[in-house]
C-alpha cells in the first residue's frame, strides 16, 4: 500500500517546498523591519546603545539554547532514537519559529498593513515554539517528520489565537507562561496523541528503552534548560525589578524541586537507587511551578515552596498518573508532558490567582498598577495621572480588582485548556490522514525507519545486539 | 550490617527533607528582596535599565554554565560513573546554591534583620558552590550522596566565616578567587580524602578508568569551563577598566597553559602521544594562576607567563606528586585537584603579591586606590577628598601600604590553608559515621550502586564486558 | 625513517616552546592594554558601565562557544577521530587566537608604537581563528597537530594581509565575512589540501565513517553554530539598528536554509531517507549566504531566499561537486569547505553587490552613509557636515558611488580567492617537509596515531571490532 510508506523522498520535500512558499510569499508582502531595526528611521536623536536590541538579545540567545540543545539533547534519551530526537527537535522548532513570526505578527506586531520584526519576535516566536516541542513529547518516536511539522502547522494558529485572546481581552499575569506556554502545549499534545493512540505500545516496545550514553545526553539537555530557565521565565516581564525578582523565583524553585526530585527518586524506587528519567524531567518542575507568579513579591520562601510542590505533583503524575492515563484513557503521553507541564501548569495558575489576591499597595507600592496593569485606573480617572506622578511609564488600565482578575484568571486556564484539548484532537485527526508516513508500531522509536544510520547503528543496543550478530557470523564461520 | 547498606530509599529523603524544611523556614524568616528587586522601593527616580539586574546577570549565566555544564561534564569521565559524576554534580550544586544564600548572606547581605537577596548574592553563591565541587574532585567515586550534601552542609559554613573574615578584615586582592576558592577548596577536600583513605584502592581499581565517550565528554566539561573563565574570574571586580581586564588576563592564561599542556603532555608521556586527562584538567591551570592578579595592571605577556607556569606545576604536578601524595601521605585526590587548583593556586597568590608590591602610581593613575581599596586613605584624611575628585565613587581605605598588605596576603593564604585543612579533617570524619551510604571499595566508581543503569550498561565497557556476556550466553546455549 | 615517525615527544614541544618564546617576547615588547583597559586613563569623566568591554563581550561570549565547542564537537563526526577533532580544534584555536593577536595588532590596533589590547581585538583575533578552523576542515584526520600548528603560523599572516588590504584600502561591505571568513578559508584551506593529495584516499578509507555517538555530537555541534551564528554575523557591526538587522537577517537566513536542508536530504537520497551528513553541514548555508549583506536593508523575505539558495547551492556541491573535485582535481575536501564555505560565499558576495547597487537614501535616510560608509562624501565636501547633523557619528568617506563600489566588491572577491589559494599551496608545500609527523595513509582519521587511547577504543567500531575480538579471545580459550 503506497499510503503505508515512510519513504520521504517525496512527501517531505513536497510539504517543505510548498511550506517555503508560502512563507517567502507572506514574508515579502507583509513583514517590515520594526522601528528599531529599521534604517530610514535612524536620526540624531537615536542613541544607539539604546536599542531594544540590547535588551531583548541576552535573553534571545539563551532561549535560542534551550530549545534547539536544551530540548534537543533532552528528546534523545530512547537508546535508538536519537537522531529522531535531537533532528526532529531542531527541524520543527526551526519551522515553528519562521511560521510563528507570521501568525503572532499578525495577532500581535501588525500596525499599518505590515507586521513590524524585531528580536521581541523572534522571543515571542521562540516562545510558541517551545510550544510545540513541549507537545512534540507527548508524540515522540511515534510520528514522522511530515506529521510533526503539519502539527506545528496546525499547532501554531491555534496557540496564536488563543494567546491573543488572552493576552488581549483578558489581560492575564503569566509571566513564565504556566497557562499560555505549558498548559496549553500539555493539553494539545493530549489530544493530539489520544487520536493517535496505539494499542499496541501499551504492552511496551522492545526500543522504549535509553541506554547509557543516550541518557547522559538527556541530562545535559535537561542542564541547558535548567541553567538557562530563568532567562525563559523572566524575557518577556517589565525591565528593572520584575525581571530581577523573575530570575530570583526561577533559580529558587528550580532549585528546590531539583533536591526534592533526588530525594523522592529514591524514596519511590523498589531499590532506592535514583532513576534517570527523574534527574531528566521532575528536577525541572519548580521552573513551571513558579511561572504564574515569577514577576511577583510572592517572597523567595514562597518560591522555594512552590518548587518542592510542583516537583511533588510531578513525581506522583510519573508514578501513578501516566500509567493509568495509558491504561485508561487512551492517553500514550510519551514524555510524560501531563507531569512536568500540566500538572506543574495547573499548580502555577493557581498559586498565581494567590498571589494576584494577596497583593496589595502595602507590598507593592504604586508599582502594583504596572506588575497588575489592568488594576490601573482606566484612562480620565484622576487617579491615574496622580499614579503617573510616581511611575511615570504607568499606562491606563482597566481598574478591575484583584477578585475580578482572579476570575479573568481561571477563565484564560479553563478556556485555554478547551481550546487546546479541541486544537489538538482535531489535529490529530488531520495526522492521521494517509500519505504523512506515519510509522508502523514496529518501527516506532527507531532511527532506522527516517536516518540512513551509520555502521554501529545495530551495536548501540549493547551485548544483546552484539550477541545476535555474533551468531550470525557463528553461523556463517561454521557454513563456511 | 544495616548500616554498610547504601539504599538510598530511607536516608537520602530524610536527609533531604530535612534539609528542605530548615531552608524553608530560615528563607521564610530571614530572606527578602534587595532593593533592586523590590517593587516597592521603586519610583519616579528608578530607572529601570539601571537596575543591578543588568550588571550582574550575564556574568551570572556564563557561571551557571560552568557549574552545571562545565564541572558536570568535566566530572563524568569515568566510564562507569557518568552519571555519578554529571548528576551528584547537579545535586550537589543545587543543594550548595540554596545553602550558600543563607551562609554568606548572614555574613556579607544582612542588614536590618534581613538578607537582601539579588542576583549578586546568587553570584557569590555560586563561586561557594565551585568551592565544593572543587573540593567533590578529591573524592570523586568514593562517596554516597547522603556523605556529599553533609559535605556541603558542612563546607559552606566553613567557607563562609573565612570567606568574611578574609574579604573584612584582611581586605585582600584576589578578584580570581585563587586564595578563597582554589586554596581553600583544594585544601578541605585533601583534608577529606585523607580521612576517607582506602589503602586497597592505591593498588589501582578496576573501574577507574575512562572510555571513548567519555573523555569526549569530558572535554566538552574542559571547553565549557574554558570558554566562561573570563566571566567567572571577571565576575565580581569593580566595573570598568578593571572588569577588562579581569577578561584579557584570563583568556591569555589560560589560552597560554592550553598550549603548554599539549607541549608538556606529549614530552612527558613515553610513547610520545597525547593523554586525554592532561587535555580535560592542565589545559585550565592558567585560568587559576592569573586569579589573584586578574584585575590588575600586570601586562598581557606576565599573564601568558602566569599561564605557562601554572601549567608547568599542574603538569609536573599529576606526575610526579599526585602518585607520592597516594602512596605516602593517604592522599588520594582523584581528579588531582591539588594539581589544578592548589600548587597553581599557590603561584597565583605570589604572584598576586609581587603585582601588589610592583603597583604604582604612574601605572594606575589615582585608580590605584580603588582597585587597592585598603591603600586609599582613611576617613578624615586630607588626601581622601582630593582623590575622590579624580575618582568619584572612591571609598575610604585603610592607608595600607603595598608591603604591609603583602603580610596581609600571605596571613590570608596561610589562614586559608590551615582552616581549610583542619575543616576538612572534621568533615571527613563525620563522613566517616555509619548510615551515611558509603560504597564499598569495589562498588567505587560505579554508578550501578545509586542508579537504576540501563540495559547496556554491562557492555559500556567494550569488548571485555561482550566477551563475558557471550561466554555467558554461549553456555546457556550448550546447555540448552 | 625518522622522519616518517608521528611521535610528538619532541617536535611538539619544541614547536610550541619556540612559539610561546616568540610569542611572549612579542607580547612583552609591543603589547599593552587599550584606552578602556588602562588604569591609568581613568579620570572623573569615566563611566564604568560605558567601558567598550560592555559592547564587546556578549558577543565575544557566544563566539567563544562557536569556535570551542561548535567547531570542536562538529569537527568530531568520525567515529575514531573523535579525540582528534576536538582536541586539536582546542590546540589550533588557542595557538590562534594568540597569533592573530600579534597579526592584526599590527595591521589593525597599531599606534604610538604598540598594539592596544581589548576585547574588541580578541573578536576579531577569533574571526581569524575560524578562517584556520574552516582550512583545517579540508585536512582533517589527514595531518599531525605539529602540521596544523605550522598552517596557522603561516595562514594568519595570509589573512591579515588580505583583511588589512582589504579593509583598508577597497573597504567593502562584508559584515559576516562572506569575503574575508568564508572564501578565504576555503580556498586556502583547499589549496593546502591540493598539496596533501593522497590518492590511495579516493577510494575510501575504512575509518573514514561516523558512529551513531559521533554523529550526534557533531549535531550538537551544529547547533552551537546555529544557535550563535547571529551573534557571529552582528559582532562588528555598527551598534543600533545596522545590528539588530544583522541579527535578524542570519537567524531568518539560518532558519530558511535548515527546514531547505531536510528537503534536499530526503529528495537526493536513494532510499528517501535523511543523511546525518547534510544535518551537520547543509543545514548551516544560511548563516554564510546572509553574510556580505546581513546589516543592510535586504527586507526579511530576501534573507530567507538567500538562506534557501545557499542551502541547495551546498546540498548539490556535496552531492556532485565534491566527488568530482577529489577524483579530478586532487581536491580532497574532508569536511566539504568547498560546499558549506565556498559556494555560499560566492552567492553570498553577489547577494551583497546586488545589495549595495540597490541601496537608496529612500530606503536607509542619512544613515546610508553608515551602513555604506565609503559613499559618505570625502572630508571637506560641504555635504558632509550637512550630514552628520542628521547622524552625528558619520565619518568624511571617498564619496564612491554604487557601481564603484561594487567593482570593489569584485575586486576583494577575486582578490582574495588568488591570495587565499597560492598561500595555501604554499603552506601546503612547507606541510610536506619532513619530520612534521605526517600520518600515514592507512593511521589517517585514527585516534590511536597520537592519543593515549582508552581501553574500549577498539570496539567503538561496533560489532565488526567485537567480533574480531571475540575470535581472538575464542582462540585462545580453544588453545588452552
Amino acid at each position: 500500500m503506497k499510503n503505508k510508506s515512510t519513504n520521504l523522498r517525496v512527501r517531505l520535500p513536497a510539504l517543505i517546498f510548498a511550506l517555503e512558499v508560502m512563507i517567502v510569499g507572506l514574508y515579502a508582502v507583509f513583514v517590515t523591519y520594526e522601528d528599531d531595526a529599521n534604517a530610514l528611521l535612524q536620526n540624531n536623536q537615536t542613541r544607539p546603545m539604546e536599542n531594544s536590541l540590547y535588551k531583548n538579545y541576552p535573553f534571545f540567545a539563551d532561549i535560542q539554547v534551550m530549545i534547539f540543545l536544551g530540548f534537543g539533547c533532552l528528546l534523545s534519551f530512547f537508546r535508538r532514537y536519537g537522531f529522531g530526537g535531537m533532528v526532529f527537535n531542531f527541524l520543527i522548532a526551526t519551522f515553528t519559529i519562521q511560521w510563528a513570526i507570521l501568525v503572532q505578527g499578525f495577532f500581535q506586531f501588525y500596525h499599518d498593513g505590515k507586521i513590524h520584526l524585531g528580536v521581541l519576535n523572534l522571543i515571542n516566536a521562540e516562545f510558541a515554539c517551545a510550544v510545540v516541542l513541549i507537545s512534540f513529547g507527548a508524540v515522540l518516536g511515534k510520528t514522522s517528520p511530515v506529521q510533526l511539522l503539519i502539527m506545528a502547522l496546525l499547532e501554531i494558529p491555534v496557540f496564536g489565537v488563543t494567546e491573543w485572546a488572552v493576552v488581549k481581552y483578558l489581560k492575564i499575569n503569566d509571566a513564565g507562561g504556566s497557562i499560555l506556554i505549558h498548559i496549553f502545549a500539555c493539553y494539545f499534545g493530549l489530544g493530539v496523541t489520544f487520536v493517535l493512540y496505539r494499542p499496541s505500545l501499551n504492552e511496551g516496545h522492545p526500543k522504549e528503552s535509553t541506554s547509557y550514553q543516550s541518557d547522559l545526553l538527556s541530562v545535559m539537555g535537561t542542564l541547558f534548560l535548567w541553567v538557562f530557565w530563568p532567562s525563559f521565565n523572566s524575557a518577556l516581564t517589565f525591565k528593572g525589578d520584575d525581571q530581577h525578582r523573575a530570575v530570583l523565583h526561577t533559580f529558587i524553585g528550580l532549585s528546590a524541586s531539583t533536591i526534592t526530585a533526588f530525594a523522592l527518586s529514591g524514596m519511590l524506587s523498589k531499590n532506592g537507587k535514583i532513576s534517570m528519567a527523574d534527574v531528566q524531567n521532575v528536577t525541572l518542575a519548580g521552573g513551571v511551578t513558579v511561572g504564574a507568579s515569577v514577576d511577583m513579591m510572592i517572597s523567595p520562601a514562597a518560591a522555594y515552596v512552590l518548587g518542592i510542590l510542583g516537583c511533588i505533583a510531578c513525581m506522583l503524575g510519573y508514578k501513578y498518573l501516566s500509567p493509568f492515563l495509558a491504561r485508561r484513557l487512551r492517553l500514550q503521553d510519551q514524555c510524560g508532558i501531563h507531569n512536568l507541564h500540566g500538572l506543574t501548569g495547573l499548580i502555577s495558575s493557581l498559586a498565581g490567582i494567590c498571589a494576584i489576591l494577596l497583593a496589595t499597595e502595602e507590598t507593592y507600592g504604586p508599582s502594583l498598577y504596572q506588575t497588575f496593569s489592568y488594576r490601573a485606573p482606566p484612562e480620565g480617572d484622576p487617579l491615574l495621572a496622580e499614579l503617573q506622578e510616581l511611575i511615570p511609564d504607568l499606562e491606563a488600565g482597566l481598574g478591575r480588582t484583584a477578585q475580578e482578575q482572579a476570575l479573568f484568571q481561571v477563565a484564560a486556564m479553563f478556556g485555554t485548556i478547551a481550546v487546546a484539548a479541541v486544537g489538538g484532537l482535531l489535529t490529530g485527526v488531520v495526522l492521521k490522514l494517509p500519505y504523512l508516513a506515519s510509522p508502523c508500531d514496529e518501527k516506532c522509536f527507531d532511527d532506522e525507519l527516517f536516518f540512513n544510520v551509520p555502521p554501529d547503528y545495530n551495536c548501540v543496543n549493547g551485548p544483546q545486539d552484539v550477541w545476535s550478530y555474533v551468531l550470525r557470523e557463528t553461523n556463517k564461520t561454521d557454513a563456511d
